[in-house]
């Protein structure tokens, strides 16, 4: 019988070598018929994005993505122009880099690549240099993905000697981001530091004319490559954000590309039951009740997709967990997403799974190809390989027996093109699912909210520490400071920021500690 | 008011540098009167358990984790003196490795440490690890923590020509962990192919008399150390699992038992109120309802704990994650967890946490010491590590504002001693949990499960390739070699081990792919 139900609904997609299969989710014979029009109508509105529609209404924008792996299809002549130049440019300069036409300074080839960004841009670079590593890559990326004082020494240390070989490539779409400004600032002393020329290190992706661009056209640096407006960071892997870092690293990204335009083609199939994303999003809205009453847990049966869950977390959960409809309803939606890989985690938390609280679906991701040679024997006629596959198949029909849902995805092999295709894949699935549910997925509202807060909280950092200059060599309790510096209902946000400026020499600031701690004392 | 509040509850435990503020947990003023009860009940378990009661009934065990960060404690004096043994052995072996006494048969000294294990024998040392990783370490650790063929290869393409220095760790407490015994054939068929004498290069840690401890005595190994049945994996990172490894790389273990230790002291109080591990516990408990209705999202703002809520979710949700409680009830409990890092995050998920559906609450993790050195202004009177505090205290305030819920850690810096005292927090925090909810957390029979299915996987892939073989150069589809084989129910497992094979050159199975590609053929 679930055989029968395996070939019922296998939906197979041979020009990208995919399989998805949906036997394990407990949907009823009706599910897909009550769902067609509401999909046929995700379908229209899917259309009318890619032909240019303000499919982001909020920010007025339009939502692009699927253009920059398809260019004849974008809404303008300019824009088509834009992407192509774009991806040409990104071979040129990766070109020049490799050949040694463009060197460093000193007359060195570039040898590493340091990527400064965070969220989108950093979390799709990351997924696709960790998943398309290879021995014979051209250049070995690091990453800054925080304002980490201590994350970025590590990276530097990593690095080392190497710095004087070590291109820059700095990424912000706004061109604001604190924490990509930080990282750029501190790298920039960590070449000074050593008596290397920073812009002839550095690389800018950004928006035209924004502060970073302005910064990187002021400084010469040695390039700088476009973002568009109408590419959001969470979809922007497919756009030079992605495709640099990838191409330097010495990643095919005309393949990763054209996975991409493939699964393009077959996810904008308008028969549901052929078309792998809009199954998928008929899935997730089965498993949630469209609500985010379960959680997703990705586990891919392969290390190179370790990543693959953080990218997927943030691409759904920044799209899909919105306090509005497009109605402007409050209805709190989202689908929270974890997991880490197979058969690793089948000796962490798949105890859990399979007999614990059943708030999840899984999606398993199988790869059927082992490794680029021949395997030994683990056991007679048995690899290390079978072993992953048959702990995936295992697990797989242990959950299925205790009534625990799965879908499982396979392709054939980790390459460029399944990489693509897998993003693009989940970007359609994320877009369809959000035209289901009815909300914008194309902006992210609840990051502002953060972001005013920590700017409140320096701002009131920089005050007191004027407050304990002026009142040199006195010292005050956090609540003394409060009222005397008339913020009484900033006391809490001042005691914290008293401690973390106490711990660190930065500031000159002394605590003297106390019983109760709030009762310490901080000078200047 | 929350000033009051954060005063009120504030938990501050100076001996380990360790502040718990749990008011923007939205918890009644009768919440902790109410809780004491049971409270005074878990900790009198608890005791009993420290005692050497049978705290793991299941499996007739005794759980002595706490032991191995104060053997004076132990219930027995030879269990006393084989961990204080065990601490010298771990010593003396590190240095004799760190001074070159013990060399490689080349006569090189180890550099490298390829340590292979998985589940509680890879997340501990993992973590560790990478929290405490530093350009001065003694020795560069690399991890197999998985069968997947291609994560091997990527691992021993990283050591590259290294090899030859390069000391394996194998773990396995039962030595029988398939994942485990593939990562050591694998390793030493890597060693053999350079003409590496394996067994001068490996040191076990594993049970007593295991299959693996019979392997490393016979092949003479360079050395073995004990894992003992009153230490589950999950809580094994304070014995030789997590000593050795972290001691090789150059780490303080001294300091970090001695956190984990003064973290015991303080967590054993019985006056729940001072007592972080019972906040902790009573908090999961008011958040989730004793029932795991909200998820727990790790938020550590600090690069070197990345990997905590990867440890985390193994340590609670193979602790907690259970079918029946201890009166054999079917309960089905759990406690999800996942969460990467700050302020990484805030560009990721963190808008579905301000915004989205409210099911989680939050742990900040909070350092106050940025870096090593002074810091770089990255704007008059501000550093990035200013920046990094100003996130986490800006998201812990926009988050509180929209309700949702947060629990803070403060610990003063990320040393040897903190990370051996936050291990120590959680693993008592799951620890008076599971007292709460009367469940066993020291068993995982639900793993059980997935493995058994995976030996049938294998099984059936035996008979099949002896089938193809008895009936070359003849092909077959998926379903017909079901019936012909008299395995007629296991028509899918069929199909999927069939396209897994054929992928892989190893069993020379070839497959002719028809459309619907369940109809393709294989032959060997």
């Amino acid at each position: 019988m679930l055989w029968q139900r395996y070939k019922e609904f296998l939906c197979d997609i041979p020009e990208i070598g995919l399989l998805l299969d949906i036997s394990r989710m407990n949907f009823d014979n009706s599910f897909f018929d009550s769902k067609e029009p509401e999909m046929q109508k995700a379908f229209t509105q899917m259309e009318a994005l890619e032909a240019g529609g303000i499919a982001n209404p909020d920010e007025n924008r339009m939502v692009g993505h699927y253009w920059l792996r398809n260019p004849a299809i974008a809404p303008t002549p300019e824009i088509s122009a834009e992407i192509k130049f774009t991806i040409r440019a990104v071979k040129e300069f990766t070109e020049d880099i490799h050949t040694g036409e463009l060197k460093t300074p000193e007359g060195k080839i570039f040898k590493k690549l340091l990527v400064i960004g965070i969220g989108g841009s950093a979390l799709g670079p990351q997924f696709v240099a960790d998943s398309l590593k290879s021995p014979l890559n051209k250049m070995t990326p690091y990453f800054f993905d925080n304002t980490d004082p201590d994350g970025m020494d590590s990276v530097l240390a990593e690095i080392g000697t190497a710095l004087d070989e070590t291109l820059v490539v700095v990424i912000s779409k706004s061109g604001r981001t604190k924490e990509t400004r930080n990282g750029m600032s501190e790298a920039k002393e960590a070449y000074s530091k050593v008596g290397l020329n920073f812009p002839k290190y550095a690389v800018a992706i950004t928006g035209n004319g924004s502060e970073l661009d302005k910064t990187a056209e002021n400084e010469g640096w040695i390039a700088r490559f476009p973002m568009w407006d109408w590419v959001g960071g969470r979809t922007s892997v497919t756009s030079a954000v992605g495709l640099l870092p990838a191409a330097l690293q010495g990643i095919d990204i005309d393949s990763l590309l054209n996975g991409a335009k493939l699964c393009d083609i077959a996810t904008r199939n308008r028969v549901t039951r052929k078309n792998p994303a809009a199954i998928l999003a008929l899935m997730w809205h089965y498993a949630t009740g469209g609500k985010g009453k379960k959680d997703m847990v990705i586990l891919p049966y392969k290390d190179r997709l370790l990543l693959f869950s953080r990218y997927l977390q943030q691409l759904l959960m920044e799209s899909i967990g919105k306090e509005k409809d497009l109605s402007g309803n409050a209805v709190h939606q989202g689908l929270s997403v974890y997991g880490n890989k197979g058969s690793t985690d089948q000796h962490a938390y798949v105890q859990q799974l399979r007999e614990g609280i059943n708030n999840f679906f899984v999606t398993f991701i199988e790869v059927l190809k082992d490794r680029g040679q021949r395997s030994m024997m683990v056991e007679p006629e048995i690899t290390s390989g079978d072993y992953l596959a048959g702990f995936l198949q295992g697990t797989r029909e242990a959950l299925s027996e205790a009534g625990r849902e799965s879908i499982t995805i396979t392709v054939e092999e980790i390459s460029p093109k399944t990489v693509g295709a897998l993003i693009a894949l989940y970007e359609r699935s994320v877009g369809l699912y959000s035209f289901l549910i009815d909300v914008n997925a194309y902006h992210q509202p609840g990051v502002e909210a953060g972001k005013k807060a920590a700017n409140t909280v320096l701002e009131t950092q920089r005050d007191i520490l004027s407050f304990l200059k002026n009142n040199q060599p006195k010292s005050f309790r956090a609540g003394e400071i409060a009222e005397l510096s008339g913020k009484p209902e900033k006391v809490e946000m001042i005691f914290r920021i008293m401690m973390h400026i106490a711990a660190n020499p930065d500031h000159n600031i002394k605590m003297e500690k106390a019983e109760p701690v709030w009762n310490s004392r901080f000078r200047s």
